[in-house]
């Protein structure tokens, strides 16, 4: 039984198996944030022949299912059929994931004080062969050598010896060996008959809880090859870390969620090593960068007691880890080096952005904070840091959004609502593509000009009268960002209710923690802001819709996915693993779940701008204008 | 389909599979020194009822088939049957292979200087749970705690953290840990709820090429609780060393050669735990020695150029590895030490010798034989040592011989004639056991009698006229040891063959080795002997064989199997550990087999006792008398 696309291309169904999992099979990805529960409706085919059983419609419009729209991953095949992908099902895999790719990364990494000198490297050996004068076995023959090049302190696994003999005799005596650094001490994980020197490249890795990021970096230049990303498809088991622990602890499900990401990272580092026509050889470490659980998760960790309090990780410092015991389908003595974590709802992806942020490095007092799934709050310089975690929300990655999606091609970032015309002008992320949904950045804008010109009041509700965009969807009223030709994009009442309570949350953790150390946002000379947004994150509009707090613009700097950037780092550089290392150990942990002033906070932040709307002078006087 | 035993136990029969198979399934091993090819003869099963399908009878006299007699390795069931196993086709299991059980090895351990402290010991720490103001993860709680109890240097694998955190809270934060040291620091490999320190347990191993022994050692108390012992089933790929190297490379059997010495193993270790009702929770270490083809076959290495000159093994020194990259049914993580080779073929079993005869400790010139598959000879003392292997032949355990066997109950291990009646006096192994075969011991006490009594002469040839016990048997003349009830005990002209080219063998490779180094048998103070002989070897017989030199008795020290001992005292102690290491680091090796003046001692050697009688004066003056 076969699957045909429209472009020809024919793809096996598997037996049983919905149109996702068989087209996933063969490397083609659906957008689908729910993780093939036919609850987030974004994985939309046209069956244009052939009879499939359709297990759930519910996301679709009868227009949709008229014109043969089906979900794919609630669609199984009964016989050959031919479908078309529309363009916004499609998931991005090569390409722009928020900025980082057009960033200069490897300037950032010479900011920081650095050189492209990763912990896995690799060395060209040519051995003297053995004679009966010197008899030595091949693998005392290979320590000499590596001693008199200077490396004493030598980690060898049994594993590594069962290639040995016939590799060293393969290529006349001439090896290169892969080495990774930990601990002053030098491990070899992999060798290669011949010169196999350059390029060589690492894998660095975030796992957001809503997305996973994989970038491939070439180790000897440094340089960022390509990027790829996908929704975590951990997904299915819960939007949150919450729901995840407690599908892993109470329904016994931990090896699959643990599978679920595995196999994520696997597809995607595969398909760019594909891409770029490259072999596993070629992969001499991963670096992964993810928040506490993610990391528990990834490693197979019970969570379980991440859950309850006191809230304790079974680790947050990792021992080096390798493809093989993991399931990661590289050569399997390739390292894995996880970030190591500060707390349970303080993970490596905070370290990581620290690292990026280069805050540890500074005197000024500055504050961090990532907008993830959950939302993190460093406060800090190089003398001192604290960290806490305010439960903010996937909605800013596009979940709990009726069109939200993530900052990629097709996504509505930038919102400008003309106050006089009430016209909506929009910015589109890719070259001539159509909009197919709102990612972070554009919600913020919408919403901030959509209380600015009235069309909501600070409680988030709709006024029916501002705007003939305001109309009545069906989960209450909505406000038509864009009329598409099939389909039109909206925020719904309950789109922004999500967002509010998000904005509440994160204005929320800023002032606990810094009133908690005896600051006030006054002190604070830097605020450097990390998330998934797209290319543009408006900071005046942020503030506006009381998300930010009312600063001068050129203290905050807004660095996209800095959990990964700082795997990019650490992956480059052994000194700045050492920093990552070192932040995490230096960094405290406030449980703000425990502090009844967080919570005082949050109700205060469930409006536009803010209850306390003299915190927001200039807030106030664009109000009093419009 | 059942075979049923005449005991009455009833075992499944593996379709398609042979009665031994069926049977090894079950725990019920029988011997087999060919493995299962049907060419040694000592699987024999009487078929009581049921058809049964036999391959080959080729080793069974008209007599055994018409009584029912098949070998179990090529008789396939295709019913249900009822076998009789006769004694001597039973594999012993628990018991006395030579003398290791009944000798004082923990006075051993202590006349060497060492207390019972094995490398792998358990801790047991009770944790103060964790709660919101110390609030570090569980990893971090042990190493704190590991810490105060000053093990500063850990190293921790990732796969120990995966079942941590249940742990942990099992037993109200009560855990035990095994530990491993090496290189000076803890590696921890085991964690259980609760305090379950004593007693815990360590397995020694000697990999011979012919036998397989496993000694299951206390290491609370240092006391031997059990052995076992098994013919190598490597043997179906060749019954010395040479030949399995040419299977594992020109045959691609390497990963199934592997696998029949893991899977000995675990029979062995396996059945010892059940005996005596402990599970492999209680299982702390292994320690393995044996020769350095059977060590790079234990870890899966490839051999192929142990054969070649310059003669080259993947290594000498090995790092630690663990039971479950092994196949060793353990817990995964038991950590698993192989004893350092010296050279290709002076093994871990030669530096686990030297180890269990303090040699290394001595001021005097000694001198060290292991008499098993091969026969590799030391000499030296606590400044230097030299060695060297000279091929001796596996007939002294059994293989080879008509009616040759190890050292188990059923052995006959003393053999002597009255050279006035001609009378035969024998001594088996076992009490009130009937004679099944003759050990290494026992065909050199009858071969030095029977050349006393004139029965054979120098060249190995037998009298006819000699002896009413000289008959003609199938394969030439043969002399009858034991007249039995169903079948005779004899020792063949082709065997006494064996046992002359492999006693030629032994002294010359002594002779060559001291006159390399610029000494004479004169000079050498002590003459260790090791090999799987039984509880006696009778020193004066085997220097009227030739096998030894004429030197004075209390020159001589029969020790037994080394090798296991060596395994047996650094599974107990640290400190002999790091000797063995040493030894290993400080012994050369002369390659003999390029050696002209070896071949020419080897030609010198095969006559009884020797061509030069001079050598021999004590025996020259026997020889006189009789």
């Amino acid at each position: 039984m076969n699957i045909t696309l429209t472009s020809g291309k024919k793809v096996p169904s598997q037996e049983g198996k919905s149109i996702l999992e068989s087209l996933k099979k063969e490397g083609i990805f659906l957008t689908s944030s729910c993780g093939g529960k036919g609850t987030c409706g974004k994985c939309k085919v046209i069956v244009k022949s052939g009879t499939a059983e359709s297990g759930s419609q519910m996301k679709l419009s009868q227009k949709e299912i008229d014109e043969g729209y089906a979900l794919a991953c609630k669609t199984v095949p009964s016989e050959d059929i031919v479908i078309d992908i529309p363009k916004e099902s499609m998931l991005v895999v090569e390409g722009r994931i928020a900025t980082e790719k057009s960033k200069d990364l490897l300037g950032l990494l010479k900011l920081s004080g650095a050189d492209v000198d990763p912990p896995a490297s690799r060395i060209v050996l040519q051995l003297p062969p053995p004679s009966l004068d010197d008899n030595i076995s091949d693998l005392e023959r290979l320590k000499r050598e590596l001693l008199a090049h200077g490396l004493g302190c030598l980690r060898i696994h049994y594993r590594f010896l069962t290639g040995l003999a016939h590799t060293v005799r393969e290529n006349n005596w001439e090896i290169t060996l892969s080495t990774i650094e930990s601990d002053d001490c030098h491990e070899i994980t992999n060798i290669f008959p011949g010169n196999v020197t350059a390029p060589h490249y690492g894998i660095a890795i975030d796992i957001g809880t809503t997305t996973v990021v994989v970038y491939l970096i070439n180790l000897t230049d440094g340089s960022l090859v390509d990027v790829a990303s996908i929704y975590n498809s951990q997904i299915q088991f819960g939007d949150d870390v919450i729901t995840r622990i407690v599908n892993a602890t109470e329904h016994d499900q931990l090896k699959s969620i643990n599978r679920a990401v595995i196999s994520d990272i696997n597809n995607l580092f595969l398909l760019l090593l594909e891409t770029h026509e490259l072999t596993t050889d070629s992969i001499d470490s991963f670096v992964i960068s993810g928040n506490t659980t993610m990391m528990q998760l990834f490693l197979n960790l019970d969570p379980a007691s991440i859950r309850e309090e006191p809230y304790i990780p079974t680790a947050n410092f990792f021992p080096l880890s390798y493809a093989g015991e993991l399931g990661i389908k590289a050569n399997p003595n390739t390292p894995i080096y996880v970030f190591p974590c500060v707390a349970s709802y303080v993970g490596g992806d905070i370290v990581s952005g620290i690292l990026a942020t280069g805050m540890h490095r500074q005197d000024d007092v500055c504050m961090f904070i990532d907008i993830g799934t959950n939302g993190e709050i460093v406060v800090g310089n190089s003398e001192w840091m604290i960290s806490a975690a305010c439960s903010a929300g996937p909605c800013f990655e596009g979940s709990g959004i009726k069109h939200g999606m993530r900052a990629t091609d097709g996504a509505i970032e930038d919102v400008r609502i003309n106050p006089e015309t009430m016209d909506v002008e929009i910015q589109v992320i890719g070259e001539g593509v159509k909009p197919m949904g709102i990612c972070g950045s554009g919600m913020i804008d919408a919403i901030a000009d959509m209380f600015l010109t009235g069309i909501l009041d600070p409680k988030g509700k709709m006024q029916k009268e501002s705007s003939d965009r305001v109309r009545d969807g069906e989960e209450g009223p909505e406000f038509v960002i864009h009329y598409g030709e099939e389909n039109d994009i909206v925020l719904s009442e309950p789109d922004i209710e999500n967002i509010i309570r998000a904005k509440a949350a994160i204005y929320a953790g800023f002032a606990t923690l810094l009133s908690e150390v005896g600051f006030s946002f006054d002190d604070v000379q830097k605020i450097y802001i990390a998330g998934g947004f797209g290319k543009f994150l408006d900071i005046e509009k942020a503030i506006i819709l009381g998300m930010l707090p009312e600063l001068a613009r050129e203290k905050f700097e807004y660095m996209g996915n800095t959990s990964v950037i700082g795997a990019y780092l650490c992956t480059l550089s052994k000194k700045l693993q050492g920093e990552a290392e070192e932040i995490s150990r230096q960094m405290t942990y406030l449980e703000l779940s425990v502090s009844s002033s967080f919570m005082d906070e949050y109700m205060s932040g469930l409006f536009i701008p803010h209850t306390n709307i003299d915190a927001f002078p200039g807030v106030k006087s664009l109000m009093s204008k419009s």
